[in-house]
């Protein structure tokens, strides 16, 4: 279990304790790992999840718009590029093989646990500041690298899942990890100072990692209901 | 000279310095009092101040979305209340008085001054947090509160712009003051900790005042050039 | 059924169909009607709809920032007082009279249906224009001041409940709803023209509706499930 | 003369007349052309730019948030990365090469012309919709390509500042003025039909375009005032 150099995602991920494993032992993540998935379950993930790629780019968008230096608008930008131009690209890639176009894939129906996550993600953004929107923006791109090299380093890993294992185990996603650990322990130290844990924001801060992470779990489990 | 009971906003005045005083002693003001001020510099303030009105109400409206409990939000929400449903009338009534009708306010052109300070401490709003916001949003409230307590304690004060003065020097103006201060001085605390100068975010918090202080002074000057 | 003079909300619920009258027959709305709702159920609801006025607040808020007209500004500034000042005050008494302190509310664990509404509001206002922000704002608004009068004017409705309908009602908020109906109706016309539907923006306006009148179902069905 | 294949861009130049000619052949051009301009007045320049290209990417970045298709948001998005990640180093490099360190860059007093400008932008982002946004960000983006093709156009032009006419002449640079006029022309006609001209809304969005382009003339001037 690694925390990418960041005490800051280290201590935000021990207080939220059993929704954390929640979301990194869900049963979709243990499906993908021994291939037990079922197809449609990942389907209507992937569909779900090139629509959550939208609006979470945005999100990071709102990241520039609240970053106070260049370093932070530029680690954000990249984000922003990286998430509209190359991963959905990738999920429609993907999709495509699996049978379904883009032109399908952008009249799916958002389903609530979507919505819900994304636009908590950016009412963060508007209503707090830079460690308001990182503090929400934290468990998916920390917990799909965690998720990625738990499953990856397993030996029951079966191959079903492996392209999607691979793209977040991989060292370009395990990279951008660092990148915003890196990001977020430096906006938390420039604006709570070398101890952010005995800022006064600090329950709130937690308390959005939490409630986003719990939004993830939701996530997980909307992919096995039925349309 | 007053500071509301608020240390904070004692502070960021203080390290104002020049700034504040070039506010507080502009010949604008210098002219209120002495009535030496031209009508039609005045006019052309009482326009520009209207429009300005209604973009700052837009601001306190951005503090209600940034509140982080009720009574953040509910003191936002009263100044909101005050600015575009009272004070707004207020001006409407002078102007018209001063043979200006609301459809020629309206018409109006706004001035770079002027929309140069609303925008900037909407952005403000944006980008940061509440306490962004309100460190810019501060100078207005709390210099008009300081000039109508100094003209109006003045026994060199001329009647020509007594009811501008008495209308800032007033019992329910200097109420407001108060009630903003004790917002400003609750804010900073719940999120910097009880000794807000030693967050690392104070510098940045003086610079916003700081320039607000600036955009005022600018804006008294706006009223002395010809259109 | 009243349009509350608006031909644009009686389009935008019209096309809605099934999802409006799930949300205005919700068996939670029969069980307020007909008194068999068990308090418990309403309680929860009471309390989650404490924590969504907050949110709604600052949803209107946002109106404040996008409204392009004192007019506009006036009537959301209106909302944000009334709900903040005084709809929030009304829910802390009853929820008084039922056992439950302002701290226990304050304290309240926001649920993931509450969330996902508000969020849903608050983005639209961010990513959308004003049109955008009034869409999703509108079934919450009209949907209660129907329910209100449905429950009101039947013969069968029961007093276990009756306050609470007769609130809704009642002559202040169906006046506010006729307040909102204008706002709407002038805001449509002053941006798409005479004919709004005919406007490539509609197609998206409707949208925002449905999602909106969705989430009020699903906010119902919330107060049923167990903590 | 081009209008980049945009006649939504041609009427709003149109319609801004003078205050476009005032932009377009202002002396500080005039200067870059024939060499005369002052290099300290350059630079003065360069350092402001410096600080817009930072609220500039913010400003694109919020045409991100507001994008309602893959297409807008991938447009804007490629903006931002080239604005923050490139643009910006090439001014660091360029302020560097005439003895500016970008630490010194980064402590530049902004001035109130450069600090108007970005503001205005960012808040017609935030206060309406994505069309709002474009028609703020416009002129700058066709104004330096317009002004580009001009100076490298004419055979007076002098040697003095010809990298920087080059770099806004060249290809790269038309391209993406290209595919911003792509951008706002596809973008008006998805909210106001075949015939934006037509649409209420079109006075609003042709003030915006002039407002921001006499910030531009404004910003020109900026650079001659001593500090």
């Amino acid at each position: 279990m690694t925390d990418y150099d960041s005490p800051v995602f280290a201590a935000w991920r021990g207080q939220a304790g059993d929704d954390w494993q929640a979301y990194i032992d869900h049963p979709f993540v243990i499906g993908l790992g021994d291939g037990s998935l079922p197809r449609d379950v990942f389907l209507t993930y992937l569909i779900q999840d090139y629509l959550f790629l939208l609006h979470y780019s945005k999100a990071w968008a709102m990241a520039v718009v609240k970053g106070e230096s260049v370093e932070e608008m530029s680690t954000a930008a990249t984000m922003v590029d990286a998430l509209i131009n190359a991963e959905t690209r990738l999920h429609v890639a993907i999709c495509d093989r699996e049978g379904l176009t883009e032109a399908e894939l952008g009249l799916a129906e958002e389903r609530p646990e979507n919505l819900a996550y994304t636009r908590y993600v950016m009412d963060a953004g508007l209503c707090g500041d830079l460690l308001d929107l990182l503090a929400s923006l934290a468990p998916c791109v920390f917990g799909y690298g965690e998720i990625g090299l738990n499953l990856a380093g397993s030996d029951d890993t079966q191959p079903a899942y492996r392209e999607w294992i691979d793209s977040y185990a991989g060292r370009e996603y395990q990279t951008l990890c660092h990148t915003v650990a890196e990001l977020i322990e430096r906006a938390c130290i420039a604006r709570l100072g070398p101890e952010p844990e005995k800022s006064p924001r600090w329950p709130a801060l937690c308390r959005r990692f939490t409630v986003a992470t719990r939004l993830e779990v939701a996530f997980w489990g909307m992919a096995f209901k039925p349309v």
